[in-house]
């Protein structure tokens, strides 16, 4: 096992603030593209982020301290954000994001102590029994997951334009995860 | 054919800017883990970034203008990075990376004018004809490319900490990509 909080908050805490410089001010053409029927564009992913950081990760933990194995998790609908229109520019998103995600690990850091919480349990709807430590690590890698989606996204765009290239380059081979990603529940 | 000047340099100018702010800072363990036997940790890939930018994209692209296609690229050896150790913090990297993109891509808008040179051609070692446009849009994709590895490595470390949650994760599941990324030949 690696998770440690300290490093956990790390990727935490610099993802809304990357995004917001790999995305700010890029063209619509980037930004509204995506790799075909029902798949995310640039601009989903950043909403889909926002409702985590609502209402996912913390009420998840928020349960598991009050709860325990009591109750299930509600589930987290990962499409809401497709139903619930987010208007607003890139820039506003990306600025939504970085606050609630900073409010966040504020809240994370006054309600956890890790030597005495993190093998706390909760109760999945689909795993069942599941662990603090569990939640956090998967909300640092949920963060790489959707990272990677965007770069992939945004790839696909040049997949004719590359030419001869396109044999060499990973991430346009990729199609098993990009028909996955849609599939991700957390 | 979704290619445009104007967008390709919009990532290209993003791309080191965004990996300081996710990179610099980060607990070694974070910098130096890898996936495994013969792949790279995110230190190595920011030192191919760097190779890249001074021994591949510029070179080819003026062999490009001054020879066309009477002689083929000297081949770009991708592992050189790993042979010429790269000392220094991660930041030093980084610092070195945006320093080197800045220089190229101001050199690029002097040299380049769409309307007349992206059709032009040169000679790659294995493909043979490729047109500038292609090396160009190949510069964009590659920059992606490595953007998601470097999130797929540091995924790599939480898998087993995710718990049960590792079957949702499209970017743990992606082995095929993780074996192929070291054969990409730009």
């Amino acid at each position: 096992m690696n998770f440690n909080m300290k490093e956990a908050i790390e990727v935490l805490e610099r993802t809304p603030q990357s995004l917001e410089y790999f995305l700010s001010g890029l063209s619509n053409s980037w930004l509204q593209s995506n790799e075909g029927e029902g798949t995310w564009n640039v601009s989903e992913v950043i909403e889909h982020l926002i409702d985590g950081e609502k209402n996912n990760w913390m009420p998840r933990l928020e349960m598991i301290m009050k709860e325990g194995e009591k109750k299930p998790f509600p589930p987290f609908d990962r499409f809401s954000h497709l139903n619930n229109r987010h208007d607003g520019s890139i820039e506003n998103k990306l600025l939504e994001f970085k606050a609630i995600r900073s409010q966040n690990i504020t809240k994370l850091q006054r309600m956890i102590e890790p030597d005495l919480h993190l093998e706390l349990t909760g109760s999945h709807p689909a795993f069942g029994k599941v662990h603090l430590r569990e939640l956090l690590s998967t909300w640092v890698v949920h963060d790489l997951t959707h990272i990677a989606q965007i770069s992939r996204v945004m790839a696909e765009r040049y997949r004719a334009d590359v030419g001869p290239w396109q044999e060499y380059l990973g991430i346009l081979k990729n199609d098993v995860n990009r028909k996955e990603e849609r599939l991700i529940y957390t």
